[in-house]
């Protein structure tokens, strides 16, 4: 039912649209200018930054001179006031980072766990590691926004619960958000892997890219994150983004989970890739029929093949890729976006193999090219894109103004 | 860039709310009734309902009797207030409506033209019918809200131009919007057919199901048109849901237009199924090679067959509609929606035989199955069903209430 809306929720949004004014401008921002950008009155604009004054949030320290009339004083954001943490499990690895309001890593840490079948004592070590990054950064536990757990779908986001992650065994209906939130006594909410990373490149984007955008995340699975008319887009179950079993028009193997022999996830099974890395005289040497961890490995022995100049590796990885510029190409036509950022841990070891031909498979295939051209780029964010994502998404739920959050509940 | 919001705003906002409340509400709604759906305060209410029964938008001559106390004055729209046109310009077929308030059609035209290569001729011939229509309807032309055009894509909304659709021959560049608008004297704007057929749905849905699904639009081109979040998804160039040319995961033959051969639209392309029907025995007459006119009276044979109880006929409808199933099925996927829509003037021919089949299909593929299922039922808009979008845009773009709109511009 459509809600209306009343003078108490504007101010609440006005003040968010504010302060995210102040937070993106880098080299600051007066009244004036904060007024003209807003498009709010002068009285409003004072009101609000007395606030963030008070709160700390804001400072200012600052005045410039531009052309005659009195200097103008500049307001900064104080990046160190508040924190996010972001947490990422993924099947290889589990990084943390902490990031202050400006969404610049304060820390980091990368811990390779061999534990992680074994839920319960996986979350021990993440709570551990939050504590000691909160510690690290010196911010007071009481200026900590939160924590964003980040691992791979399907989950239930209401009861913070992953439900059957395909390339995580042991983890079927684990309990991610109670454990963690009794451990550290924080707030928690936890978030897909790969509408983590678009929430890490929106944050992180600049304004013309904000708006409409996807994420192709290329890590142990593969999958999408859309922002589209400047929202995440997470779907009625916040599963927004599974991919993996599109057909790509090429025959691969059967799929161990579709059961279709041309799905995306079939034509990037490690298995298959390893037999034809063999037959073109190339020798891995690690287990092509072993758990998610042991593929993960197969694929860093193909990449340090490529980097050490083995053209037939450079070949094969390229081979691979362009499957996922075909199915990026089917989501341009689906969505009409112009942006697609390529991210994830997969992607940082070969984008720079394979940006071009992606560049080229997605615009081919882009039905309205004779409207627009799709802007093909890869992540700068490396293998913290969805710890970072996480933490944003905390910073984004406690700070970011949303229309919607003016109507009246 | 990041807009605030004030007072003025929230007073239009808050009246569209209301209007729109009063609109949805088919036997009536008390001002109390309003004031628990809206959240807004009785005075507001109050002060809004003047202003509609002062403009002749509402009216108040019932009063119900609930319990004790006094009776309620029920407001009820006054749905032949106003009115809006739409006219859907396919490869087959012209289609114009005309709709009142609460989108019901007070008439409707549909003109078989065989001039429809000749734009400026067509133009003409939809200008008139335009003004025949409203003069049936008896509504003064001061109470037309507009026009919508609807029109397959690729198009600029912009500029108001069909840009180069494949089914239509010799509409390459039509400016639409323009002259269109000096022969009416009327707001005019032109919407792409798949996306129309979604704001149809939504105008005419239920409130549980207005704000996440997909329509499957099936006629001379298949499109899908696109709810998320309560709002229509255009794209950054308003030409979202080009789904014709996904990968189905079956060889059919090569694609006259994206070259690939196993393109949903080379699935469905009249000369294979026309050579598929011969090799089972079924005499089609119509040419194979023929123009999209041709090839849709082709297809209306093979519906005719099987009306007849073919067996053979049915077999093959359903082998068709099937690949459709399998790209709404990765829609789902990509989308995480709930619910499906098939429409079109070619589903309302088959969706008969052919919707069990899309309903296991879609489910079946549908990755997030452990978190929920997928809704899927047949339009019950019929051929009209365009139109009738067209029509609801422009009543969309006049009457509901946007959170967006709250913001300054």
């Amino acid at each position: 039912m459509q809600r209306g809306t009343n003078l108490g929720r504007l101010g609440d949004f006005n003040q968010a649209v504010i302060f995210e004014s102040i937070r993106r401008a880098v080299d600051g921002v007066s009244r004036v200018e904060l007024a003209g950008s807003t498009g709010l009155s002068p009285q409003t604009i004072s009101n609000v930054v007395r606030r963030l004054l008070d709160e700390g949030l804001v400072r200012e320290d600052r005045t410039i001179v531009s052309g005659p009339g009195k200097p103008r004083t500049v307001l900064e954001l104080e990046a160190n006031r508040m924190v996010a943490v972001g947490i990422h499990l993924d099947p290889g690895v589990i990084t943390v980072v902490i990031l202050n309001l400006r969404g610049e890593i304060l820390h980091s840490r990368r811990l390779d766990i061999p534990a992680v079948e074994n839920p319960e004592k996986t979350i021990e070590t993440m709570a551990l590691t939050v504590d000691e990054i909160i510690a690290e950064s010196g911010v007071p536990r009481a200026n900590v926004l939160g924590v964003g757990v980040v691992v791979p779908g399907p989950l239930d986001p209401e009861r913070g619960v992953m439900i059957d992650p395909p390339l995580l065994d042991g983890w079927k209906d684990v309990d991610m958000v109670g454990p963690l939130h009794r451990l550290l006594k924080l707030d928690v909410v936890i978030e897909k892997d790969t509408i983590a990373a678009s929430i890490a490149e929106q944050w992180k984007g600049n304004d013309a890219e904000r708006d409409n955008f996807v994420t192709m995340y290329i890590g142990a699975g593969i999958g999408a994150g859309m922002v589209l008319n400047g929202e995440i887009h997470r779907g009625i179950s916040n599963n927004a983004g599974e991919i993996g079993h599109f057909s790509t028009g090429v025959v691969a193997q059967e799929c161990d989970i579709c059961g279709r022999n041309d799905c995306l996830h079939a034509s990037l099974a490690f298995n298959m890739i390893a037999q034809k890395a063999r037959d073109r005289g190339l020798n891995l040497t690690v287990p092509d029929d072993g758990n998610a961890a042991e593929r993960a490995a197969g694929m860093v022995e193909l990449v340090r093949l490529a980097k050490a100049g083995n053209e037939a590796a450079v070949e094969l990885i390229r081979e691979c890729m362009g499957h996922v510029g075909q199915v990026a190409g089917q989501l341009c036509n689906t969505l009409d976006i112009g942006l697609v950022i390529l991210a994830g841990p997969l992607w940082s070891e070969v984008g720079e193999w394979c940006l071009e031909d992606l560049r080229a498979i997605i615009n081919d295939r882009f039905s309205s090219k004779n409207v627009h051209t799709i802007e093909v780029r890869s992540s700068t964010l490396g293998h913290e894109v969805g710890a970072i994502g996480g933490a944003c998404a905390i910073m984004d739920a406690s700070l970011s103004p949303k229309a919607a959050a003016l109507l009246l509940r």
